[in-house]
């Protein structure tokens, strides 16, 4: 008996940080010259401004704001590198736990998608590239809802593409926070990836529940 | 004749940055023994996080999405100093431009308010410490409005505060382009302060007028 009973009817996955390491996008960035911390301000900012866009009800693609960021972070880096970082995205390496998890998800028959704020070849590429494209149903993207996760319309996507009338036979699984947050807003149950031992915010409604790994994950759901 | 003619009723002005020059609170961060990279970082956290809010239509306190930004940030950091940054914000030296520039707006009858996502008693403080209070009339927060700028809601704060049935009759002012882009879509002109010789996202609405400094956008408004 888990926090997850009865077994949700989809997992909806994230992808950037949930599925792939954005660790590895310092060393790059160091090899550019550039200081490492600039990586997680920048995807900070990106999804800053990414919501901002989504609290009016609009939205931008991923790559344009993640471009605009970076420039504005590095003036004198040329157009030729802030493009090899923003595809740097579909680049990065899978977290460990990522790869046996999703094969142990598979094997227990439980229907996974991914749903990302930025576009679907990214995370195609990251699965394809570890061999684990056929461990996930559909691979989803916000773009065209009208708004990036955490807006409700965003989710909708998933929803609509798996068939589900009742949001709760979704469970979206998330490293982040807000993204949890936007999932719960739209009826969606909650599992929340920590494998740093961080502390959740009050702020955002807590998950249903909190799992070490995607392994761990499909523990749960044996 | 400028793009802010005719001239707007009341100039709605951005607290943290706008006014306020975040770099200081770098010095204090160093100081503690915290690489000084972390303000921009922590900074733009906390506007994701509440922003995340904003686009579900809910908000939580700056003072509380800071801490536990911050917290996330350094976990080492005991819970005075966490308490002492997030006070800072309201210590920090105003731009140099901002006094000469509010005192020239206010020589000119221009009537201004301030609205911050922060609390109101921030900017009490960083305006009655400089002796420029007397030049803004109301400093409002967007604090209970159901979402943080650039959310449609909380501009409607000023409107109200202000008694403006037009939104066109106001001019946000702000360094932040999201804030900016959120005042367009609630109707009011803007003003991008840009002291830095910045680019524009294209992805936000084009601000009405640019400007260097407030001294600049007095001089624009004689």
């Amino acid at each position: 008996m888990t926090a997850l009973d009865p077994r949700p009817r989809v997992l909806v996955l994230d992808v950037n940080e949930t599925l792939s390491d954005l660790s590895h996008l310092r060393r790059l960035v160091e090899e550019a010259g550039l200081p490492w911390t600039i990586v997680d301000l920048w995807f900070a900012q990106v999804l800053r401004d990414g919501f901002a866009l989504a609290a009016v009800g609009e939205e931008a693609g991923f790559a344009d704001i993640a471009a605009h960021c970076l420039r504005q972070l590095a003036p004198d880096l040329d157009d030729e590198l802030v493009d090899t970082f923003v595809r740097a995205f579909a680049q990065l390496p899978l977290h460990r736990d990522v790869a046996p998890g999703l094969r142990a998800l598979a094997r227990q028959g439980v229907p996974v998608v991914t749903l990302s704020n930025g576009s679907a070849s990214v995370a195609e590429t990251l699965l394809e590239r570890d061999g684990l494209r056929d461990t996930v149903g559909q691979v989803l993207s916000v773009e065209g809802a009208g708004g990036w996760k955490p807006a409700a319309a965003a989710y909708q996507v998933a929803l609509d593409a798996c068939g589900l009338d009742d949001p709760a036979d979704a469970a979206m699984v998330a490293v982040h926070p807000w993204d949890l947050h936007g999932a719960e807003h739209a009826g969606l149950r909650t599992v929340w990836v920590n494998r740093r031992g961080s502390t959740y915010p009050t702020y955002f409604a807590a998950p249903d529940l909190t799992v070490r790994s995607f392994e761990h994950l499909a523990s749960e759901l044996t």
